[in-house]
């Protein structure tokens, strides 16, 4: 049988990305699409929980919701998508730009994949490395492919894979851990008409810490990089020293 | 010299929690306050990026931004407090109810401790476990403790602490790993003044996988849990698995 595909991102439902990924993936699957109906680069894993929020059907498999990824893939496993139609495996993206080193954790697209993979649902989010022009036919073909292996397969439980393609025709696929940018956020000073000051900020220069095996280098190496994350945050190595620490209370 | 600490939340500047963790930091160190303007709960690590920011200064040591937790920090280290008055360590809270297993991936709170990490700057994130009233009494005095603690000992590179404290007085202190819930979201369906329908998701019952050492059993047995938690969400373990895939582009 065909897997049944969910697809979200955080471009919103009118980006060429997920248009790009929503074709690739009608080779392989039922595809059902629950995104959100504005921009919302940066949303990180947010819920919305202090508003309503509107679902809104386009047709029998598009339907959109007025906030994150998460709120998306929140409403697609527990309300949209009726138990038989449960979702095999969700894919987030394509995002129209890179989602590398620790980039990822302010990432919607990474966060609709996470939340996914929370609801035990297995996630993947593919992310486009380009700034300027944005054309997704090698990005959907890596895509396809990746995903297809994640079928057959199955993704590790509890873990979701990011997957960042470079531009132009990639030389391959690396499966790579999370690197660290050292850029710095770029904050611009302005004046509104009234001369108030008001700040905005920016995209950072791209800057990583030069070390072997991270997405970064597969990316500058032009290499698709495949990253498995998890939602569990815990630092293991760090337990030791903190019981070092001695603290009473 | 006393550490200059940079205080910061996610339910806004005129909490209950951040004024209480404000007290109790004046006792070790000098303190810089910046907090979202209005309350962010769940917004998680997301970064405003398609709109302007407004910095508000209130007096020398308190400012707000009309933005999430991450902005906070974003701004305080890159732009309020200026090279010289850098911040030593970043404490975030104290938030009003918990930030326990995946959750914390959904917090506000724990992605301002982040956030400051990310920019070198060691992060402590502190929640009191309480639905309704909100005595923050025990919840300081432990955040005094650990981040007494965490200035003496110095935090692990590129972690973080997520602290979450049980109501009443706790029986201790454990080091914890974070745990996994087992409860679903709870939406709510309601219809407008106009007939149409809208959606509210909810608070989820408590719930959670039994399994020892982790963040909900330490609550459950009424013990402060200490959980040191990373940027880096690889799952290293599952890299070996994904090299079994051979995918091949």
């Amino acid at each position: 049988m065909r897997p049944r595909i969910l697809i979200t991102n955080d471009d919103g439902i009118h980006a060429e990305g997920i248009k790009a990924l929503e074709k690739a993936m009608r080779e392989i699957g039922e595809v059902y699409v629950v995104a959100p109906e504005s921009e919302q680069s940066g949303a990180s894993h947010s819920l919305t929980l202090s508003r309503p929020l509107r679902i809104r059907q386009i047709d029998e498999r598009h339907w959109t919701v007025d906030g994150t990824p998460t709120d998306c893939v929140t409403f697609a496993v527990n309300q949209i998508l009726l138990s038989n139609e449960r979702p095999d495996i969700c894919v987030s993206g394509i995002n129209h730009g890179a989602n590398l080193g620790d980039d990822a954790t302010y990432s919607g697209t990474v966060a609709g994949a996470m939340e996914a993979t929370i609801l035990g649902v297995p996630g993947l989010a593919f992310s486009l490395v380009a700034n300027r022009s944005h054309d997704f036919t090698e990005s959907a073909k890596v895509a396809l492919e990746v995903t297809r292996k994640a079928v057959e397969h199955g993704i590790p439980d509890g873990t979701l894979l990011n997957v960042n393609v470079p531009k132009g025709v990639p030389r391959g696929i690396k499966v790579t851990k999370q690197g660290f940018k050292t850029a710095k956020p770029v904050i611009s000073e302005h004046t509104d008409p009234r001369g108030k000051l008001y700040y905005w900020i920016g995209e950072e220069r791209v800057g990583f810490r030069a070390e072997g095996g991270t997405d970064f280098e597969a990316i500058d190496e032009r290499y698709v990089s495949v990253t498995p994350m998890r939602s569990d945050l815990t630092n293991h190595a760090a337990i030791v020293d903190l019981h070092n620490w001695n603290i009473e209370y």
